[in-house]
Protein backbone atom coordinates (compact mmCIF):
# COMPACT_ATOMS: atom_id res chain seq x y z
CA UNK A 1 0.00 0.00 0.00
CA UNK A 2 1.15 3.82 -0.96
CA UNK A 3 1.17 5.69 2.11
CA UNK A 4 -1.42 8.14 2.57
CA UNK A 5 -0.65 12.27 3.17
CA UNK A 6 -2.04 13.81 5.68
CA UNK A 7 -2.14 17.89 5.28
CA UNK A 8 -2.57 19.84 8.16
CA UNK A 9 -1.26 23.38 9.59
CA UNK A 10 -0.45 23.04 13.39
CA UNK A 11 -4.06 24.09 14.19
CA UNK A 12 -5.41 22.26 17.62
CA UNK A 13 -8.10 20.71 15.34
CA UNK A 14 -5.63 19.26 13.15
CA UNK A 15 -2.91 18.33 15.83
CA UNK A 16 -6.00 16.38 17.65
CA UNK A 17 -6.89 14.84 14.23
CA UNK A 18 -3.49 13.82 13.57
CA UNK A 19 -2.68 11.99 16.68
CA UNK A 20 -6.31 10.39 16.10
CA UNK A 21 -5.15 9.40 12.20
CA UNK A 22 -1.46 8.22 13.40
CA UNK A 23 -3.06 5.71 15.83
CA UNK A 24 -5.65 4.73 13.30
CA UNK A 25 -3.84 3.80 10.03
CA UNK A 26 -0.56 3.59 11.74
CA UNK A 27 2.58 6.21 11.73
CA UNK A 28 4.28 3.85 8.90
CA UNK A 29 1.39 4.57 6.46
CA UNK A 30 0.93 8.37 6.70
CA UNK A 31 3.26 11.30 5.19
CA UNK A 32 2.47 13.87 7.77
CA UNK A 33 2.93 17.89 5.87
CA UNK A 34 2.77 20.63 7.84
CA UNK A 35 1.54 23.33 5.12
CA UNK A 36 2.18 26.17 7.33
CA UNK A 37 5.95 25.41 7.46
CA UNK A 38 5.65 24.00 3.79
CA UNK A 39 3.83 26.47 1.66
CA UNK A 40 5.77 24.92 -1.19
CA UNK A 41 3.40 21.74 -1.16
CA UNK A 42 -0.14 23.93 -0.97
CA UNK A 43 -0.70 23.39 -4.61
CA UNK A 44 0.20 20.06 -4.76
CA UNK A 45 -2.75 19.38 -1.90
CA UNK A 46 -4.96 21.83 -3.89
CA UNK A 47 -4.31 19.52 -6.84
CA UNK A 48 -5.15 16.32 -4.65
CA UNK A 49 -9.01 17.73 -3.95
CA UNK A 50 -8.42 19.77 -0.30
CA UNK A 51 -10.25 22.63 0.51
CA UNK A 52 -9.29 22.80 3.96
CA UNK A 53 -7.25 21.14 6.88
CA UNK A 54 -7.13 18.80 8.12
CA UNK A 55 -7.45 16.88 5.46
CA UNK A 56 -5.86 13.19 4.72
CA UNK A 57 -5.76 11.94 1.00
CA UNK A 58 -5.81 8.41 0.41
CA UNK A 59 -3.69 6.20 -1.45
CA UNK A 60 -6.09 6.30 -3.99
CA UNK A 61 -5.94 9.44 -4.33
CA UNK A 62 -9.33 10.54 -2.96
CA UNK A 63 -9.37 13.72 -0.07
CA UNK A 64 -11.02 13.27 2.97
CA UNK A 65 -12.14 16.45 4.98
CA UNK A 66 -11.88 15.87 8.54
CA UNK A 67 -13.34 17.82 10.88
CA UNK A 68 -12.56 21.69 9.80
CA UNK A 69 -9.55 23.22 10.92
CA UNK A 70 -8.85 26.19 8.28
CA UNK A 71 -9.49 26.54 4.73
CA UNK A 72 -6.70 26.77 2.49
CA UNK A 73 -6.86 30.06 1.78
CA UNK A 74 -6.19 30.90 5.28
CA UNK A 75 -3.15 28.85 5.64
CA UNK A 76 -1.98 30.52 2.41
CA UNK A 77 -1.96 33.81 4.58
CA UNK B 1 -7.27 -1.91 20.12
CA UNK B 2 -11.28 -1.32 20.30
CA UNK B 3 -13.10 -0.78 17.09
CA UNK B 4 -14.26 2.64 15.80
CA UNK B 5 -17.61 2.95 14.95
CA UNK B 6 -18.26 5.01 11.01
CA UNK B 7 -21.45 6.34 11.30
CA UNK B 8 -23.41 7.28 7.95
CA UNK B 9 -26.74 7.71 6.46
CA UNK B 10 -26.34 5.68 2.92
CA UNK B 11 -25.83 9.04 1.33
CA UNK B 12 -23.16 9.01 -1.44
CA UNK B 13 -20.12 11.05 0.09
CA UNK B 14 -20.97 8.63 3.14
CA UNK B 15 -20.42 5.49 0.92
CA UNK B 16 -17.00 7.10 -0.43
CA UNK B 17 -15.94 7.74 2.71
CA UNK B 18 -16.52 4.32 3.82
CA UNK B 19 -14.58 2.26 1.17
CA UNK B 20 -11.96 4.71 1.98
CA UNK B 21 -12.23 4.42 5.82
CA UNK B 22 -12.45 0.49 5.14
CA UNK B 23 -8.73 0.38 2.94
CA UNK B 24 -7.55 2.34 5.75
CA UNK B 25 -7.72 1.01 9.16
CA UNK B 26 -9.12 -2.58 8.08
CA UNK B 27 -12.41 -4.02 8.06
CA UNK B 28 -12.03 -5.55 11.24
CA UNK B 29 -11.10 -2.56 13.06
CA UNK B 30 -14.47 -0.71 12.52
CA UNK B 31 -18.46 -1.37 13.01
CA UNK B 32 -20.31 0.39 10.53
CA UNK B 33 -23.74 2.05 11.49
CA UNK B 34 -26.15 3.34 8.55
CA UNK B 35 -28.27 5.94 11.38
CA UNK B 36 -30.55 6.38 8.10
CA UNK B 37 -31.54 2.37 8.63
CA UNK B 38 -30.89 2.71 12.13
CA UNK B 39 -32.38 5.20 14.12
CA UNK B 40 -32.27 4.22 17.24
CA UNK B 41 -28.55 4.69 17.47
CA UNK B 42 -28.56 8.43 16.52
CA UNK B 43 -28.78 9.37 19.90
CA UNK B 44 -25.70 7.42 20.64
CA UNK B 45 -23.76 9.18 17.60
CA UNK B 46 -24.99 12.43 19.44
CA UNK B 47 -23.49 11.42 22.40
CA UNK B 48 -20.35 10.92 21.14
CA UNK B 49 -19.70 14.20 19.52
CA UNK B 50 -21.28 13.23 15.79
CA UNK B 51 -23.04 16.43 14.21
CA UNK B 52 -22.87 15.16 10.90
CA UNK B 53 -22.26 12.25 8.61
CA UNK B 54 -20.28 10.45 7.84
CA UNK B 55 -18.14 10.41 10.99
CA UNK B 56 -15.75 8.28 12.36
CA UNK B 57 -15.55 7.68 16.77
CA UNK B 58 -12.22 6.36 17.28
CA UNK B 59 -11.50 4.21 20.15
CA UNK B 60 -10.65 7.16 21.92
CA UNK B 61 -13.81 8.32 21.35
CA UNK B 62 -13.02 11.07 19.64
CA UNK B 63 -15.66 11.75 16.28
CA UNK B 64 -13.84 13.09 13.33
CA UNK B 65 -16.22 14.66 10.76
CA UNK B 66 -15.29 13.33 7.11
CA UNK B 67 -16.56 15.49 4.33
CA UNK B 68 -19.93 16.57 4.96
CA UNK B 69 -22.55 14.16 3.67
CA UNK B 70 -25.42 15.20 5.75
CA UNK B 71 -26.31 16.69 9.32
CA UNK B 72 -27.77 14.26 12.13
CA UNK B 73 -30.86 16.77 12.42
CA UNK B 74 -31.70 16.14 8.50
CA UNK B 75 -30.50 12.46 9.16
CA UNK B 76 -33.56 12.27 11.90
CA UNK B 77 -35.76 13.26 9.24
Amino acid sequence: MTKSIFYHAGCPVCISAEHDIIELIGTDNVEIVHLGQDKSRIAEAEKAGVQSVPALVTPKGNALHINFGASLTDVRG
